[in-house]
This record gives structure tokens, C-alpha cells and sequence, in this order.
């Protein structure tokens, strides 16, 4: 059975999982969920992630696993994507905890709120904008001095972050003052599988 | 060299190491360094995590690993708190990407406002309560059926969740309705090198 990928196409923590399996030439059925109304929060979906999140990877037709991350380390592990050495597949982690917790709640969430429900003057940006500021910066120190953030190669820890780095003028980020980041996006983009998500 | 751990005690990201590092018999001394004195702001701090948090692990005078369940991996990979199995391996690290992102950010938080700031009129604390409460009713629906939260034995994702869930109610949480996560607590608790977190 091809894998199946439930997802909404807008979101980058579903499209971290559409590049992995793209670059990975692994076959896949999509199944679009649109969160904006609700489709994680049937009974059928809860029953595949009771956190009721999209990307859902169906692995079988009676196993699903979800959590971004930890879907990519399932498709990428035994691939070029994630490193044998047991200390760089700790620092890929890193880079993916990072991911999850310093940008992803701050960059992701601003491009929520401006790009999805269009509210420019919420009082939850400021903060997000100063988290949001403060993870390119840690991006772009760590990316100044090598090409991909583990080892001189693509993994899994660089598709994750690119998910939202890409699309972060759309949480009204100046990406300007960082130019190790743009430079490494760009390198990203190059890679095969490697695209751009869909605005909303 | 023993493993040197940069953390601070009465944090939950941090007594996952401590309790990881005790369960396999790891030699390791305790660096103890509080974020509330901003002791992760200094520039030799930041020359370990640019990123400024704990905690962090020196695996050599010249490596470190920051991220907790990164830490987790790390420790954790080649021993039995690591399944084998690939797709159970992908069930661990989604159980420390929910913990990360659905339950620290909620729990924790509401510890850090009650206990250690005082503040339990914070405007923040209802959404984190019912963001707080959402986890909780998850892990009590996967744990009503299973004792551990991967396979039949302990792994890091019950030690990344067992950190921040046997404190909850310091962040104001009531765990009487949740009675198979109360159960799971008690297993993992009586698990060699599982130890209570301090208070504030």
C-alpha cells in the first residue's frame, strides 16, 4: 500500500512531509484537511491522532502516525536523510526540537495569524515577531559557518525548517538582516523534491 | 570524560537528563545553572546554546547538546529506553514532539507562572489550563489501554512526560479525572533512577 498523507496543503508542517516524500520518490496518496474547518475534530480523525493536528502519515490502513518531526525521521531513517553517527542524528534532533519549539510557535503562528485570518493588529504579535526574530538569528549565527544545519549534507533537521523559513514574509518577517538564512534557502530549494508551499 | 550536564533542578527539561542519565547508570556531574538569574545569557552559556536555554549536555570539553529529548535520543539510542523497531522508534519521538509542543508549552508554563513567578491571576493561565487539560485527557485515552506510551516498557517518552505531568498540579492542574495517566505515574516512578523534581 502507498503511504497515505493527511494534510492541508497551506501548512508547513504538512508540506515538510509532501518534500520528504518527494525527495524520497516514495509514492503517496494526499488527502487535503482543511483545519480551518474543522476536519481534524470528526470522530474518523480523531480516531487516527485523538490530538486532532494535521500531517497524519496512514502508514497501513490501521496505522497512523502523526507529529511532523516525527514523521520525517520515519521516512527519512536508513536514508540519506538522516545521519548514522550517533552524536549528528542527536544534532538533527536538536535542530527539529528547535524547530517545534522556538520557531515553529513563533513564526508559524504570525503567518497564522496574518495570512490565514488576516489580523494584523493582534496583540499576540509583538511577542511573536521577538521569538520569531530571535530563532533566525540562532539560524543564521549556526548557518553562517556551513551550508546545511548538520553535517555538509541535506536532512531532515533542514526540510523541517525550511517548511516555515521559506513562507516567513508571510508572518511579516524582513528576512534582510539575514543573509546566511537566505542563502541557505535557496540552496535548499535546489534539491530535488524540495518546493513552495501554497499560500493561503 | 563523565558527561557534564548544564540544567537546573527544579526544571522539568532538565530532570528528564537527570533521570535518564540515573536509569543507565551514567557517571555525570550537575552544573547547576538558573534561568531565572539569567545564567543563560552569559557569552560562555551562549557559546554552548546560542539559543540560551538548558538543558545542556557536554558530551566532550567541546560538544554540547542542547534540547531535552534531542539529550533524551542521545542518551537513550543503543539502550533499552530506544526501541529497535523503526515505526516504534517514529512512536517515541511523536510522544516528544507532543510533549514539546502540546504539553510543555501548556503545563510547564502554568507551573512557571504559579510557582516559580507567583502570578495566579496571569491573563495567560485559562488557555494554558484548557491547552493543559486537552494533553492530559490525551495521554489518559492512550494510557487507559496500554502501560507505557510505546510498547510494553519504558521508554525516554514516558521519561520526557513523566517530567513535567508528576508536577502539574504545582501548575494548578487537578489530576483526579485522569486515572490512567495517575497510574502511569506511579509505574514510572517506581522505574530505577526515576526521582521526584524539586519545587521552586
Amino acid at each position: 500500500m502507498n503511504y497515505v498523507v493527511y494534510g492541508m496543503a497551506s501548512s508547513g508542517n504538512c508540506h515538510k512531509i509532501k518534500m520528504a516524500l518527494e525527495h524520497l520518490r516514495l509514492p503517496y496518496q494526499w488527502r487535503e484537511t482543511n483545519t480551518l474547518k474543522d476536519e481534524t475534530r470528526t470522530p474518523s480523525f480523531l480516531a487516527m491522532n485523538p490530538n486532532g493536528k494535521v500531517p497524519v502519515l496512514a502508514v497501513d490502513q490501521n496505522t497512523f502516525l502523526p507529529e511532523s518531526n516525527a514523521i520525517l525521521w520515519f521516512l527519512g531513517e536508513g536514508t540519506p536523510l538522516v545521519p548514522e553517527d550517533k552524536f549528528q542524528r542527536a544534532r538533527v534532533l536538536q535542530w527539529m526540537f528547535f524547530e517545534q519549539y522556538s520557531h515553529e510557535t513563533a513564526i508559524a503562528v504570525a503567518r497564522y495569524l496574518r495570512a490565514f485570518l488576516k489580523k494584523h493588529n493582534d496583540p499576540r504579535l509583538p511577542d511573536l515577531e521577538k521569538r520569531g526574530y530571535a530563532a533566525l538569528g540562532v539560524m543564521d549565527r549556526h548557518l553562517s559557518e556551513r551550508e546545511y544545519f548538520v553535517g555538509d549534507a541535506l536532512s531532515i533537521a533542514d526540510l523541517a525548517l525550511f517548511a516555515y523559513t521559506h513562507k516567513a514574509d508571510e508572518g511579516g518577517f524582513d528576512m534582510a538582516p539575514y543573509p546566511a538564512v537566505r542563502a541557505w534557502l535557496e540552496r535548499v530549494a535546489a534539491a530535488p523534491g524540495v518546493s513552495v508551499m501554497p499560500s493561503p
